[in-house]
């Protein structure tokens, strides 16, 4: 059955669909005869926006639901300041088996396409061979990659996507091979700049929750955060490689827990060596440019010629286009 | 034979003694006849202060000295600007079986004492089992206990001297007990705070080279940090205790990541538990104690009223002692 | 009669109990037949919470009411947009004569046992005369202590509640009285710093509105601000006392002054002395753990682990118990 | 005798003249024969600028010098790295009795004139009589006048120098009624604001040593400060007119306490009424106008059309001047 | 006929006036009889502020409305959450022809007498017959002029109303006028500085459209700001100049540019030259009092003794008038 | 005659070669036959270092020598605290007719193949015809190329250098080539990205004195500042192309004046477009990558694993290289 997308649901639509239900609050009646029972008012979302709903006869005891939930559910909608789904049915689905393309933002780009050029860069620019060993000792594993091929990169800012934090891997990477490429003075070592930029944002894997359809941040990933769990899950597998160079171990972790480049931005130490420096503007100007662009992106068509401000970036953007209609 | 005080050296005196050499400089003579030779001007230290020195005819080849070398050196002090030791005679010593209490300050209170008192805190007042076995792991290996026994709290700042550590970890723990006390509503865990304050700067046993007789910092502490560290030595002690709870280990974890309290003084994260904030405000407060009475204890008798400027403190500080002549 | 507590009220109740007028606006009919009238749309309060109310024939000339007014009210709660009273009947009370304990939230402790404690800690804690003959000044007579007693300790933040001055404190004493223990090198003046633990916030009697039910700032609270009113209090005070010692007059003052430590958070001048510089030290760790453990109680059972963003901490905090639940 | 000035001694000159002690060193003597003995290393100074001095047989006992002494002396000017005072013979003279203009650098303006003119503001100016009195009760007095007139408005900054306070409130005087003209809107109370600029710095009398030829601050200049220093004097003045009205007292507090604008500039409070917020533009243009035009003239002629850098305004400034030449 | 003023309708009001629109959306109809078509929701405005309004049939194709525009329009005023306007009809107009004074706000003085007193300013005040013809070129071309008087200072904060620009511009050269006069040292050149003062927002006058009735920045005013523009304008009013002196040149530039004072106030460099931080100071000191007095006249009679918080200032402001009852 | 460089002289070495004056100051003798003469003491440079000099018969009136002076000299080297020049011999020379490569340190990369590049860049890679014509109005007049081939791009931090404008020019377009690939989304408008990157810093060609042989800046530089001059170039030069697109034109003005990226940093405005926001990145990597590899060039051979602090970058680099010497 093809997916009703929320976002697109019209007053008087019968629907018949998945959701993920985003808040859920309960409401007592305020009428006698239904004194001490409850209702739900429900914000329902998908990948395609998000929608008001009201159920008045919840399901209770084991069939209950929360937020969090993807729900298969039936209704119709009538107009309440808005479009508004009465649900009749509701039935909580198993998060791990619905299609998450219906409930996620994907990356623009393939990922198996961008998943094989990461095993490319792996395979054919990396020529230390204690680095390309560590590397296919994370990348080579399959569970590891399906899971690095899934996170997002962030959670509001940029990258925010399936597939999210291979592109943005991809990106740093790119930008690293131009730094070491401009920079040929022989003081980066491109090997590990590489390697750096290939893992540098490992510690994402953990810091969001996998259950969540809605890339909330896990437990760990709010107190630990994903610079220290990188640079766990990187100790724990050089365990494995008993080998590899202490100095090049010493190199990577410093490079791991630097690239947010200063203190008040979340390293607990700035870049003291030449590959993490370049490292840590790689990723800022990723980072950056993306947040930048994906405003852009989000401004609708006919919206005049400045975007609405921008919190984060603190202006907002002008999207006169100088030129380019001259071309054609 | 007893050791000869650098600080005490005065112009005419025979000197045979040992000393670390801060500074070590080659310097090539000007007159013709000893073209292409070089000589040493050296600084030389202990414990008592520093004092300059010169040296004609250095060692050279295997016996060549160099900066952080403990030497015993005979010599003459003569006038240069000042008292200056004309070093006849120099040869270096063993590092690691020299006296230290010769060459770094040590904490006055006895160290014995306090490893004492450190591990009655451990057996006495940590009642969860799971905790007092992770704190007997590290604490009950007699080579951990030496070191973390040895290791100055801080470079330069406070606590800088052998047991520095162990004294400023017990002065944490005496403030997190009263902060225990004083917050009785069942949001503090007592035994979770004193364990994390027993832990939290354990990484700096590997700040600070071992080798080093002036507390110098490691490559890895400067590239990793102690915070990080710390972690890194908690994960790897519990890796041996595969029954530790999840949920204390990821709490341990948050406290001794966030004891600096804020992004820009080095922590990853922000306290996010309240034992992690009892924690990191035990710790400020220790640390900038010490910060303050140590310079009210290096202020000389009959120097006045007000301190030199402080630059860490931004201050000079008032010394007048109001209300304590009247007493007796 | 037994107050009804505003917060329980619910639609259908008769109501007829006393409230504080937290919000009241004048509206006009739109009706043809009242045009030029009024009716009043209020906002009802007392320590249970707020409750919203209309009054369509309110009383006018000398029975007129405004915010902050006490009154004694009828009427009956119908449903609009949630509960909302009907207001039949209003008349003003006489705030000096009305229970505070309905409208200002109290401290947890007892405030007759805080009160006896303090006394205690002037009388058997402070031996140097002079220190003690000023304490008893002010908390010799009854008025001052009456209010010091009921005064809060602040606004919005911390220990804002009837007692709050009281209970901040004796905490601010307690962590002081650890700190001279802690630091027992003859440096702090244990008398001198317990002295200013009492008196540091004496200016806060009159920084709030004693007619306010609401802990409003008066307008020298806002003008001149507790430290400079402290300061003003404890100079006024001292020219009762001509023999008190010149050096223990300064020493105090500027413990008054500098409590808060820096400049950008309200202090004339930075602590300069040890006692000052404790103090400020304790002075923060209360205020700070008050605000972090106040957060923790309001977070509603069943919550969640985290509680909502506070935005003066800038965090979220996470309430999980590690270790707790094994303990039983 | 006419004073001979430290600034233009030059090698060779026998010297006779008073000076004030700036530092002293007491150095040890290296030779055997005078082992144990001291001499003293100098600098002198009078308003003319410093020199070196060194004495070999410094009087002892009762007729010691110290730094801050002023003193009478003789000697010979020989070479040692520049000019150096050989010290014969040297006598130490009560401070009260000297020619501070010896000493003290003074005003451009002459301290009676300026006396006079503010005496007249006062006069011709407060038409309110509360405050005319306030200002009577101050400035009627001829010690505080005297004193007055006689402070520096700052100690390295901007008007430092006799009759700098005098010369600086002026200004801000000036200003203050500048801005009273260009804001005729009915906000602005004239006779108040140009009372609290008469006031703001009164502070300034207690915030230096009375004692000191050279400025330095006393200690309760450091420990309490001028701005809370000055609401006491307020204060104490205020308690002798008991019909001054309370919302005057109240504005002028506000005024004296809030001058500084900000609180990182050291007001515990920012201005909130209008009138304080005039004062504190008033009196940052005063102090920063003189800084600037300061510099200038610390300029020497010939000394190129940039100034050196200048660490707290940080910058140098272009002397050049555009325009003016062709004006003649 | 007399305008209707937007900010003064009742219900029931038949209205037939001008109005600007300044928010405008199309709303769906939610009745199948009406499906795909749309209504107006509509804020109008004009100087006496602003009132809802809705349209059920608007005009469409060349006489569709959108934000921004000016129009007449008929209608009925009824009551939906406050009063809004149905609006029956409705007629763009040709904004460069209707009454400004209607929709903008005008300076409280008169703009005429405004124009001749800078006119007098440049011919009688300004000596040097360089400034003064580059004045003249400017100010003496009566389009520059009429387009410089009905300018606003700013778009939010001061001087926001036609002939703000002027306003604000004679404040600034009267304060100038009082530090030329405040250090007649010879530093400050007197032509220059007013010069400056005159010049120094004519950026101003590119930084708005022209074409917007609400004060809105143009594209160019966003990208390259007023403090570029006025350079601009200068280094073109120059070209035509070619016996202006270099020098003279070169302090204007540096005045205009630096009359923020600050790099992160916006001014790409800070002011180097006595004028350039006389102009900088009077600007500061124009545009905070405006903001401060103008905060003060929005206050609303009765309003209580203080203010609203402002966010600009980050305070609320006392009216407490002390001292002027008493005068009458 | 092959030139002696200063950096390599010798005690006992005759000298006879050029050098400039980095300092110089007149020194009065002291002995009484030479009262009222002056010798001079100098500091003497070239690109290989610095050495100090005397002369005790300076040359005066025309022949007189100032600092900024290249002169040619004779002498003989001998030893006072370190090699000195005795001056016998001093001749003014043209500077305009040195060779500039024995003062100033010149670009690694060869000039003229960096300008063929740039002129590359231009010819083929700019293919909007408008964007081409204004650069080769401006690279394809030979003054101006020559210009701005010996311009450094900084003064004492990066690419600090004859041909270092050139050299970060071609880096910041080779980084703003690969920020064109990676977001192939069409946002970025390639040709004006490129355009602004060889147009970005045009102004430090005003900003540095032509005359000068170290680098100096201009008055112009310090009052105007090379953001602002390079948008006046541009100005000019587009005065001269009428058929320039307007849209075009703002476009290349915002992004010059935003190059730096943030107020503080010098730019008046932020980048509000992405060509702007992405030139300001490439401009920022060159510039920081610049600096950090600089340090590390100019960290001694020998000198250790950690370079002195840099109080730029504000830490210590550490220069272990990490798996190189694996790799042969």
């Amino acid at each position: 059955m093809k997916k009703q997308m929320v976002g697109n649901l019209k007053v008087g639509d019968e629907v018949e669909t998945q959701a993920v239900i985003l808040e859920l609050n309960r409401a007592a009646f305020t009428s006698a005869q239904r004194a001490g029972e409850f209702f739900l008012k429900l914000t329902l979302g998908d990948v395609s926006g998000r929608v008001k709903a009201v159920m008045w006869d919840p399901p209770a005891g084991d069939e209950a639901v929360t937020a969090g939930d993807v729900v298969f559910l039936r209704g119709t909608v009538n107009e309440y300041h808005g479009p508004q789904v009465v649900v009749s049915d509701l039935k909580k689905l198993d998060k791990t088996k619905v299609n998450r393309a219906f409930f996620q933002p994907v990356s623009e780009r393939d990922i198996e396409e961008m998943a094989a050029e990461l095993q490319a860069v792996i395979k054919e620019e990396i020529a230390d061979t204690d680095l390309r060993t560590l590397l296919e000792a994370f990348f080579g594993e399959p569970e590891f990659m399906r899971r690095f091929s899934q996170a997002p990169a962030a959670r509001t800012i940029h990258h925010n996507c399936v597939g999210g934090l291979l592109e943005h891997t991809l990106e740093v990477v790119a930008l690293c091979r131009g730094l070491a490429d401009l920079y040929p003075g022989g003081q980066i070592n491109r090997d590990l700049l590489l390697a750096g930029a290939i893992l540098h944002d490992i510690g994402k894997l953990e810091e969001y929750r996998q259950d969540s359809i809605s890339f909330e941040f896990s437990d760990r990933g709010k107190l630990v955060g994903h610079i220290s769990i990188g640079k766990e899950m990187l100790d724990q597998r050089l365990a494995g490689l008993p080998d590899f160079p202490a100095d090049l171990k010493l190199e990577l972790e410093h490079m791991l827990l630097t690239h947010h480049g200063q203190r008040d931005w979340g390293s607990p130490e700035v870049p003291k060596t030449v590959n993490a420096f370049a490292l840590f503007h790689a990723d800022l100007v990723s980072a950056r440019m993306n947040q930048f662009t994906g405003i852009m992106k989000n401004h609708p068509e006919g919206g005049g010629d400045w975007t609405e401000w921008d919190r984060f970036l603190e202006r907002s953007i002008y999207m006169g286009r100088a030129g380019e209609e001259r071309e054609d």
